[in-house]
């Protein structure tokens, strides 16, 4: 329906405007019954709705109405899947249409800075390439059923220490290049509706305050046209909140927003156009919703829930499978160990916990795919409300597990090691969960450890495990997922999107999580995930990108479109699949760019293309991934853009970050706006000689240089060190070193700078 | 000479005085014949004399007279021996007043931040302490001769990439814990008569237009009363310089300074009471050297040689001894490899290279300690100018090894690797050495590695060596002292002053060095050294503190005087050490703090003392060290200060770093004034509950609080999940989440600001 929206302001008193700057109640919006501007509803997501029912409690994190719950991000995005995320984003859509929902809190686009982060479960990656096209395939979905989504928590949210309150400070090129490319490709490929501003300040402002960022950046550089809202309790100042693009607080202040934007304009603090830029974009967002509700929209839960179990097969990891102890046979005496075999984690705490339709106990889906062939007894082993070793528990597991042919054990993170609003202290298992896999490994060789946990732990007991299934947290139908993996039903395809460390310190954000005082540091930059571990040779665990198959792939004849570029160009690289096992897979085939002469120090390799085929055995396809200048570029902190150094780059081609399998090498082109520097008396030789319009003047005095040189005949000189000195040196030291004036080093400077502007 | 150096002050003309800050000659101060000034000489060290004789070039780094090269400080450090370090200065400073120099231009006492750091070989240590206690003895010694030194370079002065522009950015805790403590224990201890401003900026400054290094921290806190001079060619422009504290500009630039600084003077941009406290602390010391300049002074170069021997077997560092392999029984076959052996380095390139008296071959000092019984044949192996294996030469080596009973290999870096002026990029020995040492093993299994370089390697080569001997550049009598260790006729007692790393990229600053475009980031902070090696969980080739002897020491009995001080008293740590092996030995006793508990994030652990002892087969000495309230404190922003935070520190008293042997613990209490916070709506309950103050005050508010809690009842949450909740909750969120108005808010804080304000 189309509606004229600047006449309706026009209608507007300034009341009714700053009234639709906060919400009515805790999940929705102000409505104004006498212009016919509706009330929309608020649900937190992202892999599911959580609707809150009746009254809200004062945090909104009692009870919600039943949804499907799918794996968190962290299992989604080990898919690598843009068109099943795509497709859960549309069912969670049409899950919040069935429910009145208009907008969906999600999905979350922060990085994974440290493993730490107690919501790292709710992001995608470490990656910003990888964590931007997910978001943008899970807002397409849901917003493919006329449902919005939020994309938070925009920006440098990367902990829950101190999260309402710490300032993040990162430096313009990380922010870029790290923090804000996931928002950035996600706003550009899939127009979000709404955006969720953090909680934290980022260089010293709120970033619900934050002009440059929500202003500057979002709206204008990036063009997005919906609003912001705050996260729940983000605002601490409504006015320079709206003033720097911030439309709707939530949940409400009691009307005290309201008061306090009336005063602003009355006062001329806050200027009433940019009131007005607000409720401009809040009604469009508003209309827009309440034009896509459907009435009588109704779901199979049934349906919902087996597509459940089909997302979370690709959302596991195989981790490790000696001598392919995986997939087990149908027959056997299997030992299923551990209560998390009977309490499925398959979630994590706060404000995305789903009220699922129904759960997939592991026990008993095991059970059922094993058929009547197989024995299988369980023992609880653990109990998951302790970190302590119940010996008795422990006693009975190694006994089921010694009389059993193979042992299963099911670990992982108890809900209160991971959740919204604090993060980990540690890496580790909980210590009778590492002492149960250990006791049993003395007891059973044929260990399969499964763990559910929604981030990397640490793995001293590796050596005691034969096969590892990193099942994440898999939603509801995790157990269904698990039974699958185990007995072949499904071929693990997922691949990790987020590195697992050795030690917890390892990690690279160790020394400066969470910060001190009130302040965080990202100090470690641009390294973050393989980015680190790369360029400081630490080994993880299990690299960015792996994950096992039950069959293999071959990687051949790797092409590229063209061998040389301008930036504005694009390349197309081809490489070609095989299955070369003898059961259908996925594979994940991943491009990595690697700069291999660049101005400023960049990563060892950056993922700029990713695809997952599908292939039957003997089955080959070829896949073609497409590069453009941001898949070369850096933020260059200089020219405030994207820039590409002009040079070779290496197109690395494989299997996952350390399992590279094809190389290729093109050449690109640079089209950005030459740099002209302005020379004074702390300008070094090596900067002048590296120009050739400056070097011509240089080359006149080349003589006098060339004495000196020679004049030095001393073994405490060597001809490096010779050659650095001049390198390294102002041109004001010219003078105590070689006899030129103030007013010859003037004249020198003047020529020097008259050289490089003259012929632009 | 007691002078009125105000009355003659008073005497000088403006251009006379404005003279006074530059030199006259490349090495000289400018002397005024008509007022007695008279001019003095200053000349580089610090491990020997370099005075250049006759006209120097317009680097100043030919040839120079001769003097004694000791071992330079990376080898000096690696003694922990201040007694023998004050020595050396003794020695060194004779030798000046020998050559009538007036100033020596050392010690450094810049921190090893990356081992890449071409002039490491002229500094201690990567530990501040440590750093500060030798070069403290190192000034004394010099200055016990009525020769002045130049403590250098101050500050921040890390690389040599770029080193004459490039912008050193630090932050404040980091620039007093790791990189002025050494400075400032050298000045507060042993007021060494100059300071050198080293040639890079410090957060944005020149080090020698810097008033925050020069005055305000130097000058004002530390109470240096001498002179600051420039590095040679560091000064950009003079008039900011001398306003900032830097009194002497070298070398001279031809005049064009004095004009200057009339012409600054004059027109009132320069304060003439800001030149004429500089001519005043210019005077002071000149005539302070002249006082103390002695006539015909002479010395005896055997007994100086004989000397830097003695000194030079305590600066060796035994790596590894397999098996005991070491000390070697004189007799049998002895293969001597590799050309280091005929051709020693001893010292490394740039302004420390000296022209020394007399240079013990190695090969020639191994034949003359074996005597008669042994077989000694030698193979060149490689060419030291070339990184290339030359075949026939390794194929001689080969055969010369193969034929004897143990080979020992002479590698190192050679002088083009290493040196003041550039950087190393990689820690690797040259190609050919790396491959000498394989080829060898394969045909010898007893390979002894001795390592001439100043400054780490990485050893992927160290399973093939049974005992490495790390020889730093042991100076003029490094063949002689290497003999006595390699049969035993000194016990090597030198340990490791610097991490020696398993890879280039585990550094600390390896993501950050030497930084890109004109910048250099210490984003690692505090973590350099062993400090970033234990935070990071990186194991190290061999770490900090570490070295081997021919005998074994027994640590025992450790005690403490008191359990419990202030942190205005100090504690005396008392250790039993008995040498329990069969021959003499001396041990270094290192101590290490760690705080159990701090405010903010601080090392594992810190040295704060170390003695060395000489032990005599069977005998027991009780040593002690005292510690007061630096050795717990850090320096904490926020008070502008020193602080320890209250409570309990572990005393680690170990052989190395990471061989620790007894610990106890102690309890610390702060006397620092307290911090009054000024609480506002963004403060967080945790702040408030940590307090006892703002706590009564919040304990009204309890029931509402406990009925917040209690409302929620969800799976969604944990009881984790409220408790950090409720610890992050900025005040203001009262509003949103409980219901309370702006105005009661700002009632709130005014009692919670009242309540820490009115008991101070």
């Amino acid at each position: 329906m189309k509606r004229d929206i600047k006449q309706l302001i026009d209608q507007m008193t300034i009341e009714e405007k700053a009234s639709l700057c906060s919400g009515s109640t805790f999940w929705t919006t102000t409505g104004i019954e006498r212009l016919g501007i509706p009330s929309i509803m608020l649900a937190d997501g992202p892999h599911g709705l959580r609707k809150q029912d009746g009254e809200s409690d004062h945090l909104g994190l009692n009870e919600s109405v039943p949804a499907t719950c799918f794996p968190t991000a962290s299992g989604l995005a080990s898919s690598w899947n843009r068109d099943l995320i795509e497709q859960v984003g549309s069912t969670i859509g049409k899950e919040a249409q069935t429910e009145n929902v208009s907008v969906l809190l999600g999905p979350g686009a922060n990085i994974k800075r440290s493993p730490l982060c107690g919501r790292n479960f709710e992001y995608f990656s470490e990656d910003p390439y990888l964590t931007g096209e997910l978001a943008s395939s899970h807002i397409r979905g849901v917003q493919t059923q006329g449902v919005g989504t939020s994309l938070k928590h925009f920006a440098v949210n990367n902990q829950e220490d101190r999260r309402m309150s710490v300032n993040a400070v990162v430096d313009e090129r990380t922010l870029r290049e790290i923090y804000l490319t996931g928002f950035e490709k996600a706003v550009k490929q899939a127009q979000p509706w709404t955006l969720m501003s953090a909680y934290n300040k980022v260089n010293g402002t709120y970033a619900s305050e934050n002009p440059y960022l929500l202003n500057d950046i979002l709206r204008e550089e990036w063009g997005h046209d919906g609003i912001v809202m705050s996260d729940w309790g983000a605002v601490s100042e409504i006015v320079p909140s709206v003033a720097a693009g911030m439309e709707l607080e939530m949940p409400p202040s009691n009307g005290e927003a309201q008061l306090k934007i009336i005063q602003a304009v009355e006062e001329g603090t806050l200027d009433i156009s940019l009131l007005d830029q607000a409720v401009e974009r809040l009604l469009t967002v508003i209309f827009k919703c309440a034009d896509h509700m459907q009435q009588d929209v109704t779901y199979d839960a049934e349906e919902h829930h087996a597509f459940a179990r089909q997302v979370a097969q690709e959302t596991m990891v195989l981790l490790k499978n000696e001598n392919g102890i995986l997939p087990l046979q149908k027959t056997g005496h299997i030992a299923v160990i551990g209560e998390l075999a009977q309490s499925a984690r398959y979630q994590g705490g706060g404000s995305s916990h789903i009220n699922a339709t129904k759960i997939d106990i592991p026990y008993e889906q095991l059970l059922l795919s094993a058929g009547d062939q197989a024995q299988l007894t369980y023992a609880q082993g653990y109990e998951l409300s302790s970190d302590e070793t119940n010996a008795p528990l422990l006693q009975a597991a190694l006994e089921t597990a010694a009389a059993a042919d193979v042992a299963i054990l099911f670990v992982g993170l108890p809900d209160r090691y991971e959740s919204e609003g604090y993060d980990r202290k540690h890496l580790d298992l909980p210590n009778n969960h590492q002492e149960l896999i250990t006791a049993i490994a003395a007891v059973q060789p044929n260990v399969i450890v499964v763990l559910s946990n929604g981030a990397p732990v640490v793995m001293p007991w590796l050596h005691n495990a034969k096969a590892v299934l990193e099942a994440y947290l898999g939603g509801q139908a995790t157990g269904g997922a698990i039974a699958d993996i185990l007995f072949g039903d499904a071929n693990p395809s997922g691949k990790l999107a987020e590195t697992f460390p050795r030690s917890t310190k390892h990690n690279p954000s160790a020394l400066f999580f969470p910060g001190d005082g009130n302040q965080v540091e990202y100090r470690e930059g641009i390294f973050v995930g393989y980015r680190y571990y790369e360029a400081k040779d630490i080994e993880p665990l299990f690299p960015f990108g792996y994950g096992l198959s039950y069959t293999q792939f071959e990687y051949s004849n790797l092409t590229v479109d063209k061998r040389k570029i301008n930036d504005t160009d694009c390349i197309n690289v081809s490489v070609k699949i095989k299955n070369t096992g003898s059961v259908q897979g996925k594979e994940i085939v991943q491009l990595y760019i690697h700069d291999t002469a660049s101005r400023v120090t960049r990563p060892d390799k950056e993922l700029k293309g990713f695809t997952k085929i599908d292939l039957k055995p003997g089955e080959e396809k070829q896949v073609t991934i497409s590069l453009d200048k941001r898949s070369f570029a850096y933020y260059d902190v200089e020219r405030s853009d994207w820039h590409v150094d002009s040079g070779e780059f290496e197109i690395l081609v494989g299997a996952s970050s350390q399992d590279i399998r094809l190389t290729t090498k093109v050449v690109v082109n640079s089209t950005s706006r030459e740099i002209i520097p302005t020379y004074h008396r702390d300008t070094t030789f090596g900067e002048l000689l590296a120009n050739p319009k400056t070097m011509a003047i240089l080359s006149q005095m080349q003589p006098q240089a060339d004495q000196d040189q020679s004049e030095i005949q001393s073994s405490a000189v060597s001809a490096e060190m010779v050659q650095a000195s001049m390198q390294y040196l102002p041109l004001r030291n010219l003078i105590p070193f070689s006899g030129m004036t103030e007013e010859t080093l003037s004249q020198l400077l003047a020529a020097l700078n008259q050289a490089v502007q003259s012929e632009t």
